[in-house]
Protein backbone atom coordinates (compact mmCIF):
# COMPACT_ATOMS: atom_id res chain seq x y z
CA UNK A 1 0.00 0.00 0.00
CA UNK A 2 1.48 3.37 -0.90
CA UNK A 3 0.03 5.96 1.02
CA UNK A 4 -1.43 9.31 -0.86
CA UNK A 5 -2.53 12.91 0.37
CA UNK A 6 -4.15 15.38 -1.64
CA UNK A 7 -2.69 18.07 0.67
CA UNK A 8 -0.56 17.61 3.73
CA UNK A 9 -0.61 20.94 6.70
CA UNK A 10 3.14 21.43 7.97
CA UNK A 11 2.55 23.59 11.63
CA UNK A 12 6.11 25.17 11.98
CA UNK A 13 8.56 25.27 9.14
CA UNK A 14 11.51 24.38 10.49
CA UNK A 15 14.38 21.82 10.00
CA UNK A 16 11.86 18.88 10.27
CA UNK A 17 9.09 20.71 9.48
CA UNK A 18 10.61 21.53 5.83
CA UNK A 19 12.27 18.28 5.46
CA UNK A 20 9.38 16.53 6.18
CA UNK A 21 7.66 18.68 3.14
CA UNK A 22 10.63 17.77 0.80
CA UNK A 23 10.70 14.21 1.89
CA UNK A 24 6.42 14.19 1.34
CA UNK A 25 6.65 15.50 -2.41
CA UNK A 26 10.09 13.40 -3.34
CA UNK A 27 8.38 10.30 -2.85
CA UNK A 28 5.23 11.51 -4.18
CA UNK A 29 3.22 11.36 -1.27
CA UNK A 30 1.09 14.84 -1.40
CA UNK A 31 0.06 16.48 -4.22
CA UNK A 32 0.71 19.89 -2.35
CA UNK A 33 1.83 20.95 1.31
CA UNK A 34 0.44 24.31 2.94
CA UNK A 35 2.81 25.81 5.60
CA UNK A 36 1.87 27.93 8.78
CA UNK A 37 4.24 29.38 11.71
CA UNK A 38 3.39 31.66 14.76
CA UNK A 39 5.71 34.74 13.78
CA UNK A 40 4.76 33.84 9.81
CA UNK A 41 9.20 34.12 8.92
CA UNK A 42 9.76 30.32 8.63
CA UNK A 43 6.57 29.93 6.96
CA UNK A 44 7.18 32.48 4.02
CA UNK A 45 10.95 31.67 4.18
CA UNK A 46 10.02 28.29 2.85
CA UNK A 47 7.34 29.17 0.55
CA UNK A 48 10.29 31.48 -1.12
CA UNK A 49 12.73 28.05 -1.30
CA UNK A 50 9.95 26.17 -2.94
CA UNK A 51 9.54 23.46 -0.11
CA UNK A 52 6.07 24.85 0.90
CA UNK A 53 3.38 25.78 -1.82
CA UNK A 54 1.54 27.96 0.21
CA UNK A 55 1.33 29.51 3.73
CA UNK A 56 -1.80 29.53 5.63
CA UNK A 57 -3.63 32.44 7.22
CA UNK A 58 -4.26 30.71 11.00
CA UNK A 59 -4.51 27.43 12.30
CA UNK A 60 -8.27 27.01 10.99
CA UNK A 61 -7.79 27.41 7.14
CA UNK A 62 -4.45 25.33 7.87
CA UNK A 63 -6.35 22.18 9.26
CA UNK A 64 -9.48 22.64 7.33
CA UNK A 65 -7.58 22.20 4.02
CA UNK A 66 -4.97 19.21 4.59
CA UNK A 67 -5.47 15.51 5.00
CA UNK A 68 -2.58 15.37 6.97
CA UNK A 69 -0.93 17.61 9.38
CA UNK A 70 2.29 17.61 10.73
CA UNK A 71 3.01 19.79 13.90
CA UNK A 72 6.70 20.21 14.21
CA UNK A 73 7.06 23.25 16.26
CA UNK A 74 9.07 23.20 20.22
CA UNK A 75 7.77 20.71 22.22
CA UNK A 76 6.08 22.70 25.13
CA UNK A 77 4.47 24.86 22.31
CA UNK A 78 2.36 21.38 20.90
CA UNK A 79 -0.21 21.50 23.16
CA UNK A 80 -1.61 24.22 22.57
CA UNK A 81 -1.45 24.27 18.88
CA UNK A 82 -3.30 20.47 18.96
CA UNK A 83 -6.13 21.93 20.88
CA UNK A 84 -6.90 24.28 18.38
CA UNK A 85 -6.38 22.19 15.46
CA UNK A 86 -8.65 19.87 17.06
CA UNK A 87 -11.98 22.30 17.14
CA UNK A 88 -11.51 22.23 13.05
CA UNK A 89 -10.10 19.13 12.04
CA UNK A 90 -12.34 16.67 10.37
CA UNK A 91 -12.61 12.88 10.58
CA UNK A 92 -10.51 11.82 7.68
CA UNK A 93 -7.11 13.56 8.44
CA UNK A 94 -4.76 12.22 10.16
CA UNK A 95 -2.84 14.71 13.06
CA UNK A 96 1.03 13.54 14.07
CA UNK A 97 3.96 15.32 15.46
CA UNK A 98 7.64 15.26 15.51
CA UNK A 99 7.86 16.26 19.46
CA UNK A 100 10.86 15.24 21.32
CA UNK A 101 9.35 14.60 24.35
CA UNK A 102 5.70 12.67 24.11
CA UNK A 103 4.66 13.54 27.53
CA UNK A 104 1.44 15.34 25.97
CA UNK A 105 0.34 12.64 23.98
CA UNK A 106 -2.21 11.18 26.32
CA UNK A 107 -3.93 14.18 27.29
CA UNK A 108 -4.07 15.59 23.70
CA UNK A 109 -5.62 12.70 22.70
CA UNK A 110 -8.50 13.74 24.37
CA UNK A 111 -9.13 16.62 22.32
CA UNK A 112 -9.82 14.71 18.78
CA UNK A 113 -12.97 13.53 18.89
CA UNK A 114 -11.86 11.28 16.08
CA UNK A 115 -9.23 9.49 17.75
CA UNK A 116 -7.20 10.61 14.65
CA UNK A 117 -4.12 12.24 16.29
CA UNK A 118 -0.90 9.83 16.47
CA UNK A 119 2.11 11.06 18.33
CA UNK A 120 4.99 10.49 16.80
CA UNK A 121 9.54 11.44 17.47
CA UNK A 122 11.31 11.30 13.86
CA UNK A 123 14.62 10.67 15.38
CA UNK A 124 16.64 12.96 13.08
CA UNK A 125 18.05 16.14 13.08
CA UNK A 126 21.32 18.27 12.74
CA UNK A 127 22.91 21.06 14.69
CA UNK A 128 21.06 23.27 12.44
CA UNK A 129 17.76 24.59 12.41
CA UNK A 130 15.45 26.70 9.98
CA UNK A 131 14.05 25.81 6.75
CA UNK A 132 17.11 26.36 5.18
CA UNK A 133 18.43 23.55 6.60
CA UNK A 134 16.06 21.32 5.50
CA UNK A 135 16.62 18.04 3.20
CA UNK A 136 13.96 15.30 2.05
CA UNK A 137 16.51 12.77 2.82
CA UNK A 138 17.28 13.76 6.61
CA UNK A 139 15.21 11.00 7.08
CA UNK A 140 16.55 8.40 5.82
CA UNK A 141 17.62 5.35 7.68
CA UNK A 142 16.70 6.72 10.89
CA UNK A 143 14.26 5.49 13.35
CA UNK A 144 10.50 6.85 13.82
CA UNK A 145 8.92 5.96 16.70
CA UNK A 146 5.18 6.52 17.20
CA UNK A 147 3.31 6.47 20.30
CA UNK A 148 -0.04 5.46 19.92
CA UNK A 149 -2.79 5.12 22.68
CA UNK A 150 -5.40 2.66 23.89
CA UNK A 151 -7.80 3.87 21.27
CA UNK A 152 -5.96 5.71 19.03
CA UNK A 153 -7.54 5.37 15.73
CA UNK A 154 -6.04 1.90 14.29
CA UNK A 155 -6.09 3.07 10.46
CA UNK A 156 -4.83 6.13 11.03
CA UNK A 157 -1.71 4.89 12.93
CA UNK A 158 -1.31 2.04 10.43
CA UNK A 159 -1.13 5.05 7.50
CA UNK A 160 1.16 6.91 9.98
CA UNK A 161 3.50 4.28 10.06
CA UNK A 162 3.51 3.60 6.48
CA UNK A 163 3.96 7.05 5.89
CA UNK A 164 7.46 7.55 7.80
CA UNK A 165 8.46 3.90 6.03
CA UNK A 166 7.74 5.30 2.81
CA UNK A 167 10.04 8.51 3.51
CA UNK A 168 13.65 6.36 4.54
CA UNK A 169 12.15 5.76 8.83
CA UNK A 170 12.42 2.42 10.64
CA UNK A 171 9.41 2.88 12.28
CA UNK A 172 8.54 1.04 15.95
CA UNK A 173 5.54 2.07 18.48
CA UNK A 174 5.81 2.40 22.04
CA UNK A 175 4.00 3.97 24.94
CA UNK A 176 4.41 7.85 25.30
CA UNK A 177 5.81 6.67 28.60
CA UNK A 178 7.92 3.83 27.08
CA UNK A 179 9.25 6.99 24.59
CA UNK A 180 10.32 9.33 26.88
CA UNK A 181 11.99 7.19 29.27
CA UNK A 182 13.99 5.59 26.31
CA UNK A 183 14.87 9.16 24.39
CA UNK A 184 15.95 10.64 28.29
CA UNK A 185 18.94 7.98 27.85
CA UNK A 186 19.75 7.81 24.94
CA UNK A 187 18.76 11.11 23.42
CA UNK A 188 18.68 14.27 26.07
CA UNK A 189 21.37 12.42 27.55
CA UNK A 190 24.00 13.48 25.45
CA UNK A 191 22.60 16.99 24.83
CA UNK A 192 22.89 17.77 28.84
CA UNK A 193 26.09 16.36 29.04
CA UNK A 194 28.21 18.03 25.84
CA UNK A 195 26.61 21.23 27.60
CA UNK A 196 27.88 20.48 30.49
CA UNK A 197 31.20 19.08 29.39
CA UNK A 198 31.97 22.17 27.38
CA UNK A 199 30.58 24.71 29.92
CA UNK A 200 33.34 22.85 32.78
CA UNK A 201 36.20 24.07 30.04
CA UNK A 202 34.43 27.55 29.48
CA UNK A 203 37.45 29.46 31.83
CA UNK A 204 40.52 27.34 30.75
CA UNK A 205 42.95 29.01 27.64
CA UNK A 206 45.95 28.47 26.73
CA UNK A 207 48.52 31.66 25.26
CA UNK A 208 45.15 33.82 25.56
CA UNK A 209 43.00 31.15 23.22
CA UNK A 210 40.54 29.13 24.32
CA UNK A 211 41.50 25.57 25.19
CA UNK A 212 38.65 24.04 22.76
CA UNK A 213 40.64 25.22 19.81
CA UNK A 214 43.42 22.62 20.30
CA UNK A 215 40.65 20.02 20.30
CA UNK A 216 40.75 17.30 17.92
CA UNK A 217 37.52 15.33 16.31
CA UNK A 218 36.51 13.18 19.16
CA UNK A 219 35.75 16.73 21.23
CA UNK A 220 34.07 17.82 18.60
CA UNK A 221 31.78 15.02 17.35
CA UNK A 222 30.98 15.16 20.84
CA UNK A 223 30.18 19.06 21.00
CA UNK A 224 28.34 19.41 18.05
CA UNK A 225 24.96 19.34 19.46
CA UNK A 226 25.70 21.85 22.22
CA UNK A 227 25.54 24.15 19.19
CA UNK A 228 22.23 22.91 18.72
CA UNK A 229 18.63 25.23 19.36
CA UNK A 230 19.05 26.42 23.03
CA UNK A 231 14.64 27.15 23.11
CA UNK A 232 14.34 23.77 21.30
CA UNK A 233 16.47 21.86 24.39
CA UNK A 234 15.56 24.08 27.60
CA UNK A 235 11.60 22.76 26.56
CA UNK A 236 12.84 19.08 26.03
CA UNK A 237 14.71 19.44 29.57
CA UNK A 238 11.45 20.54 31.10
CA UNK A 239 9.33 18.32 29.30
CA UNK A 240 11.22 15.50 30.43
CA UNK A 241 12.44 16.47 33.51
CA UNK A 242 11.62 13.52 35.26
CA UNK A 243 12.78 10.83 33.11
CA UNK A 244 16.15 12.79 32.63
CA UNK A 245 17.11 13.56 36.27
CA UNK A 246 16.78 9.45 36.73
CA UNK A 247 19.03 9.03 33.81
CA UNK A 248 21.47 11.68 35.01
CA UNK A 249 21.41 9.34 38.40
CA UNK A 250 21.91 6.61 36.13
CA UNK A 251 24.98 8.63 34.42
CA UNK A 252 26.44 10.24 37.80
CA UNK A 253 26.64 6.89 39.17
CA UNK A 254 28.16 4.83 35.87
CA UNK A 255 30.90 7.94 35.88
CA UNK A 256 31.68 7.73 39.95
CA UNK A 257 32.62 3.65 39.28
CA UNK A 258 34.84 5.05 36.56
CA UNK A 259 36.19 7.75 38.56
CA UNK A 260 36.97 5.62 41.74
CA UNK A 261 38.39 2.86 39.55
CA UNK A 262 41.22 6.02 38.18
CA UNK A 263 41.65 6.89 41.81
CA UNK A 264 42.42 3.75 42.81
CA UNK A 265 44.52 2.93 39.77
CA UNK A 266 42.95 -0.18 39.29
CA UNK A 267 44.36 -1.42 35.56
CA UNK A 268 41.99 -4.56 35.41
CA UNK A 269 38.41 -2.60 36.88
CA UNK A 270 38.98 0.20 34.27
CA UNK A 271 40.09 -2.67 31.10
CA UNK A 272 36.93 -4.20 31.90
CA UNK A 273 34.70 -1.17 31.95
CA UNK A 274 36.19 -0.16 28.56
CA UNK A 275 35.43 -3.61 27.30
CA UNK A 276 31.98 -3.98 28.58
CA UNK A 277 30.40 -0.21 26.94
CA UNK A 278 32.64 -1.58 23.53
CA UNK A 279 30.72 -4.59 23.59
CA UNK A 280 27.39 -3.26 23.62
CA UNK A 281 28.29 -0.34 21.38
CA UNK A 282 29.29 -3.39 18.71
CA UNK A 283 26.28 -5.88 19.89
CA UNK B 1 62.93 25.22 4.43
CA UNK B 2 62.12 21.36 3.65
CA UNK B 3 62.89 18.49 5.87
CA UNK B 4 64.45 15.38 4.66
CA UNK B 5 65.78 12.26 5.98
CA UNK B 6 67.09 9.55 4.28
CA UNK B 7 65.08 7.27 6.47
CA UNK B 8 62.70 7.16 9.22
CA UNK B 9 61.68 4.40 11.98
CA UNK B 10 58.27 3.65 12.95
CA UNK B 11 58.36 1.91 16.71
CA UNK B 12 54.98 0.47 16.86
CA UNK B 13 52.92 0.31 13.64
CA UNK B 14 49.54 0.75 14.46
CA UNK B 15 46.73 3.69 13.35
CA UNK B 16 49.28 6.74 14.11
CA UNK B 17 52.86 4.47 13.22
CA UNK B 18 51.47 3.52 9.70
CA UNK B 19 49.48 7.11 9.03
CA UNK B 20 52.70 8.56 9.84
CA UNK B 21 54.87 6.40 7.16
CA UNK B 22 52.59 6.83 4.84
CA UNK B 23 52.35 10.63 5.01
CA UNK B 24 56.17 10.76 5.28
CA UNK B 25 56.17 9.22 1.75
CA UNK B 26 53.34 10.85 0.31
CA UNK B 27 55.19 14.58 1.10
CA UNK B 28 58.51 13.50 0.13
CA UNK B 29 59.77 13.60 3.58
CA UNK B 30 61.86 10.30 3.07
CA UNK B 31 63.42 7.82 1.00
CA UNK B 32 62.56 4.97 3.23
CA UNK B 33 60.40 3.79 5.65
CA UNK B 34 61.45 1.04 8.21
CA UNK B 35 59.07 -0.57 11.29
CA UNK B 36 59.41 -2.09 14.35
CA UNK B 37 56.39 -3.57 16.51
CA UNK B 38 57.46 -5.89 19.55
CA UNK B 39 54.80 -8.70 18.19
CA UNK B 40 56.08 -8.61 15.14
CA UNK B 41 52.28 -8.75 13.68
CA UNK B 42 51.85 -5.27 12.77
CA UNK B 43 54.77 -4.07 11.39
CA UNK B 44 54.52 -7.60 9.14
CA UNK B 45 51.46 -6.26 8.29
CA UNK B 46 52.49 -3.23 7.57
CA UNK B 47 55.51 -4.19 5.53
CA UNK B 48 52.81 -6.55 3.58
CA UNK B 49 50.86 -3.62 3.12
CA UNK B 50 53.60 -1.66 1.53
CA UNK B 51 53.38 1.09 4.67
CA UNK B 52 57.13 0.16 5.40
CA UNK B 53 59.45 -0.92 3.41
CA UNK B 54 61.83 -3.28 5.92
CA UNK B 55 60.75 -5.01 9.35
CA UNK B 56 63.65 -4.10 11.72
CA UNK B 57 64.89 -6.82 13.54
CA UNK B 58 65.16 -5.00 17.17
CA UNK B 59 65.45 -1.48 17.99
CA UNK B 60 69.26 -1.43 17.71
CA UNK B 61 68.58 -1.90 14.35
CA UNK B 62 65.84 0.20 13.72
CA UNK B 63 67.57 3.05 15.86
CA UNK B 64 71.04 2.58 14.41
CA UNK B 65 69.87 2.74 10.91
CA UNK B 66 67.49 5.92 11.26
CA UNK B 67 67.49 9.91 11.21
CA UNK B 68 64.13 10.28 12.61
CA UNK B 69 62.45 7.95 14.78
CA UNK B 70 58.67 8.29 15.63
CA UNK B 71 57.85 5.82 18.62
CA UNK B 72 54.10 5.23 18.16
CA UNK B 73 52.69 2.88 21.04
CA UNK B 74 50.28 2.62 24.04
CA UNK B 75 52.01 5.57 26.56
CA UNK B 76 52.57 3.37 29.21
CA UNK B 77 54.97 1.19 27.35
CA UNK B 78 57.16 4.51 26.06
CA UNK B 79 59.34 5.01 28.69
CA UNK B 80 61.02 1.43 28.98
CA UNK B 81 61.42 1.87 24.79
CA UNK B 82 62.61 5.46 25.23
CA UNK B 83 65.13 3.74 26.99
CA UNK B 84 66.55 1.36 24.86
CA UNK B 85 66.42 3.65 21.76
CA UNK B 86 68.84 6.37 23.93
CA UNK B 87 71.17 3.69 24.16
CA UNK B 88 71.92 3.17 19.93
CA UNK B 89 70.59 6.53 19.23
CA UNK B 90 73.50 9.17 17.46
CA UNK B 91 73.89 12.75 17.60
CA UNK B 92 71.70 13.90 14.28
CA UNK B 93 69.05 11.72 14.96
CA UNK B 94 65.63 12.60 16.03
CA UNK B 95 63.34 10.84 18.42
CA UNK B 96 59.84 12.12 18.91
CA UNK B 97 56.77 10.00 19.70
CA UNK B 98 53.08 10.20 19.64
CA UNK B 99 51.91 9.25 22.56
CA UNK B 100 48.87 11.32 24.16
CA UNK B 101 49.89 11.56 27.65
CA UNK B 102 53.31 13.18 28.05
CA UNK B 103 53.99 12.69 31.59
CA UNK B 104 57.03 10.51 30.68
CA UNK B 105 58.78 13.84 28.77
CA UNK B 106 60.80 15.38 31.53
CA UNK B 107 62.15 11.59 32.74
CA UNK B 108 63.00 10.20 29.47
CA UNK B 109 64.81 13.29 28.17
CA UNK B 110 67.45 12.51 30.37
CA UNK B 111 68.16 9.38 28.74
CA UNK B 112 69.36 11.38 26.10
CA UNK B 113 72.57 12.77 25.86
CA UNK B 114 72.25 14.93 22.73
CA UNK B 115 69.38 16.00 24.20
CA UNK B 116 67.28 14.93 20.73
CA UNK B 117 64.06 13.46 21.96
CA UNK B 118 61.03 16.00 21.25
CA UNK B 119 57.73 14.50 22.66
CA UNK B 120 54.69 15.12 20.43
CA UNK B 121 51.23 14.61 20.37
CA UNK B 122 49.22 14.53 16.71
CA UNK B 123 45.97 14.78 18.29
CA UNK B 124 44.45 12.49 14.97
CA UNK B 125 43.04 9.18 15.08
CA UNK B 126 40.21 7.33 14.65
CA UNK B 127 38.24 4.84 16.78
CA UNK B 128 39.84 1.99 14.28
CA UNK B 129 43.38 0.62 14.92
CA UNK B 130 46.13 -1.38 13.09
CA UNK B 131 48.20 -0.50 10.24
CA UNK B 132 45.41 -1.58 7.85
CA UNK B 133 43.52 1.74 9.54
CA UNK B 134 45.96 3.72 8.49
CA UNK B 135 45.94 6.36 5.95
CA UNK B 136 48.30 9.86 4.58
CA UNK B 137 46.06 12.46 5.26
CA UNK B 138 44.87 11.57 9.00
CA UNK B 139 46.86 14.27 10.26
CA UNK B 140 45.67 16.84 7.86
CA UNK B 141 43.87 19.90 9.37
CA UNK B 142 44.59 18.77 12.71
CA UNK B 143 46.59 20.01 15.92
CA UNK B 144 49.81 18.60 16.82
CA UNK B 145 51.39 19.63 20.59
CA UNK B 146 54.95 19.56 21.00
CA UNK B 147 56.72 19.81 24.53
CA UNK B 148 60.18 20.14 24.22
CA UNK B 149 61.41 21.04 28.00
CA UNK B 150 64.19 23.73 28.93
CA UNK B 151 67.22 22.19 27.06
CA UNK B 152 66.10 20.10 24.49
CA UNK B 153 67.97 20.72 21.18
CA UNK B 154 66.36 24.06 19.81
CA UNK B 155 67.49 22.80 16.00
CA UNK B 156 66.08 19.00 16.74
CA UNK B 157 62.80 21.09 18.03
CA UNK B 158 62.28 23.49 14.91
CA UNK B 159 63.01 20.41 12.64
CA UNK B 160 59.97 18.34 14.41
CA UNK B 161 57.70 21.61 14.10
CA UNK B 162 57.94 21.89 10.12
CA UNK B 163 58.19 17.74 10.02
CA UNK B 164 54.36 17.59 11.03
CA UNK B 165 53.51 21.04 9.64
CA UNK B 166 54.48 19.64 5.95
CA UNK B 167 52.34 17.12 7.04
CA UNK B 168 49.52 19.25 7.60
CA UNK B 169 49.30 19.64 10.92
CA UNK B 170 49.02 22.92 13.06
CA UNK B 171 51.47 22.73 15.54
CA UNK B 172 51.54 24.25 18.87
CA UNK B 173 54.45 24.37 21.39
CA UNK B 174 53.73 23.63 25.28
CA UNK B 175 55.44 22.44 28.41
CA UNK B 176 54.17 18.88 28.79
CA UNK B 177 52.33 19.21 32.23
CA UNK B 178 50.42 21.78 30.26
CA UNK B 179 49.68 19.58 27.29
CA UNK B 180 48.27 16.90 29.97
CA UNK B 181 46.67 19.32 31.53
CA UNK B 182 44.64 20.81 28.19
CA UNK B 183 44.09 17.33 27.07
CA UNK B 184 42.66 16.12 30.19
CA UNK B 185 40.02 18.33 29.45
CA UNK B 186 39.15 18.48 25.53
CA UNK B 187 40.24 14.59 25.25
CA UNK B 188 40.13 12.33 27.73
CA UNK B 189 37.69 13.63 29.51
CA UNK B 190 34.70 12.99 26.09
CA UNK B 191 36.05 9.33 26.22
CA UNK B 192 35.31 8.83 30.41
CA UNK B 193 32.21 10.49 29.49
CA UNK B 194 31.36 8.35 26.71
CA UNK B 195 32.40 5.75 28.15
CA UNK B 196 30.41 6.03 31.29
CA UNK B 197 26.81 7.32 29.06
CA UNK B 198 27.20 3.47 27.44
CA UNK B 199 27.93 1.91 30.73
CA UNK B 200 24.30 3.66 32.36
CA UNK B 201 22.61 2.11 29.67
CA UNK B 202 23.96 -1.17 29.60
CA UNK B 203 20.61 -3.19 30.90
CA UNK B 204 18.07 -1.07 29.53
CA UNK B 205 15.86 -2.73 26.47
CA UNK B 206 12.86 -1.71 24.67
CA UNK B 207 11.22 -5.06 23.27
CA UNK B 208 14.25 -7.81 23.80
CA UNK B 209 16.32 -5.00 22.29
CA UNK B 210 19.18 -2.56 23.43
CA UNK B 211 18.06 0.95 24.09
CA UNK B 212 20.82 1.92 22.09
CA UNK B 213 19.98 0.30 18.75
CA UNK B 214 16.85 3.13 18.64
CA UNK B 215 19.83 6.15 19.01
CA UNK B 216 19.85 9.07 16.53
CA UNK B 217 22.85 10.71 15.64
CA UNK B 218 24.29 12.29 18.28
CA UNK B 219 24.46 9.60 20.28
CA UNK B 220 26.25 7.88 17.53
CA UNK B 221 28.71 10.65 17.40
CA UNK B 222 29.24 10.73 21.22
CA UNK B 223 29.60 7.04 21.41
CA UNK B 224 31.90 6.58 18.85
CA UNK B 225 34.95 7.44 20.98
CA UNK B 226 33.61 4.49 23.34
CA UNK B 227 34.35 1.84 20.51
CA UNK B 228 38.53 3.05 20.95
CA UNK B 229 40.92 0.81 21.64
CA UNK B 230 40.61 0.01 25.56
CA UNK B 231 44.40 -1.03 26.54
CA UNK B 232 44.97 2.51 24.73
CA UNK B 233 42.45 4.32 27.04
CA UNK B 234 43.26 2.47 30.51
CA UNK B 235 46.91 3.51 29.86
CA UNK B 236 45.88 7.10 29.38
CA UNK B 237 43.31 7.47 32.23
CA UNK B 238 46.06 6.10 34.35
CA UNK B 239 49.33 8.02 32.85
CA UNK B 240 46.95 11.40 33.35
CA UNK B 241 45.65 10.44 36.54
CA UNK B 242 45.62 13.67 38.46
CA UNK B 243 45.11 15.81 35.87
CA UNK B 244 42.01 14.07 34.52
CA UNK B 245 40.30 13.34 38.51
CA UNK B 246 40.63 16.80 38.49
CA UNK B 247 38.75 17.56 34.98
CA UNK B 248 35.95 14.80 36.37
CA UNK B 249 35.43 17.07 39.28
CA UNK B 250 34.93 20.11 37.29
CA UNK B 251 32.55 18.41 34.85
CA UNK B 252 30.69 16.98 37.65
CA UNK B 253 29.97 20.36 38.95
CA UNK B 254 29.05 21.91 35.43
CA UNK B 255 26.92 18.80 35.20
CA UNK B 256 25.23 19.26 39.15
CA UNK B 257 24.56 22.96 38.24
CA UNK B 258 22.60 22.25 34.90
CA UNK B 259 20.93 19.20 36.69
CA UNK B 260 20.01 21.81 39.49
CA UNK B 261 18.33 24.03 37.34
CA UNK B 262 16.38 21.22 35.51
CA UNK B 263 15.25 20.05 38.86
CA UNK B 264 13.77 23.58 39.38
CA UNK B 265 12.52 23.91 36.32
CA UNK B 266 14.28 27.17 36.08
CA UNK B 267 13.74 27.93 32.44
CA UNK B 268 15.84 31.26 32.38
CA UNK B 269 18.98 29.55 33.77
CA UNK B 270 19.21 26.27 31.64
CA UNK B 271 18.44 28.74 28.60
CA UNK B 272 21.31 30.61 29.78
CA UNK B 273 23.98 27.59 30.31
CA UNK B 274 22.97 26.43 27.28
CA UNK B 275 23.41 29.70 25.35
CA UNK B 276 26.62 30.44 27.31
CA UNK B 277 27.68 26.82 26.09
CA UNK B 278 27.37 27.29 21.93
CA UNK B 279 29.07 31.13 22.50
CA UNK B 280 32.18 29.27 23.57
CA UNK B 281 32.04 26.46 20.65
CA UNK B 282 31.13 29.20 18.15
CA UNK B 283 34.04 31.22 19.75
Amino acid sequence: MKVHFKRAGIIGVGLIGSSFALALKKYGIVDEVWGYSNSGTSSKKALSLGIIDKVAINLKELTSNCELILVAIPVLAIPDVLFEVSQYVDEKTIVTDGGSTKHFVRDCHKYFKYKNFVGGHPIAGTEKSGPEAGFAELFENSVCIITPIEDTDKDKMEITINLWETIGMKVYSMSPEEHDRIMANISHMPHVIAYSLVDSVKDKYFDGMRITKLAGGGFKDFTRIAKSDDRMWTDIFLANRDFLLSSIDDFQESLNRLKTFIEQKDVVKIKDFLIETKKILLD
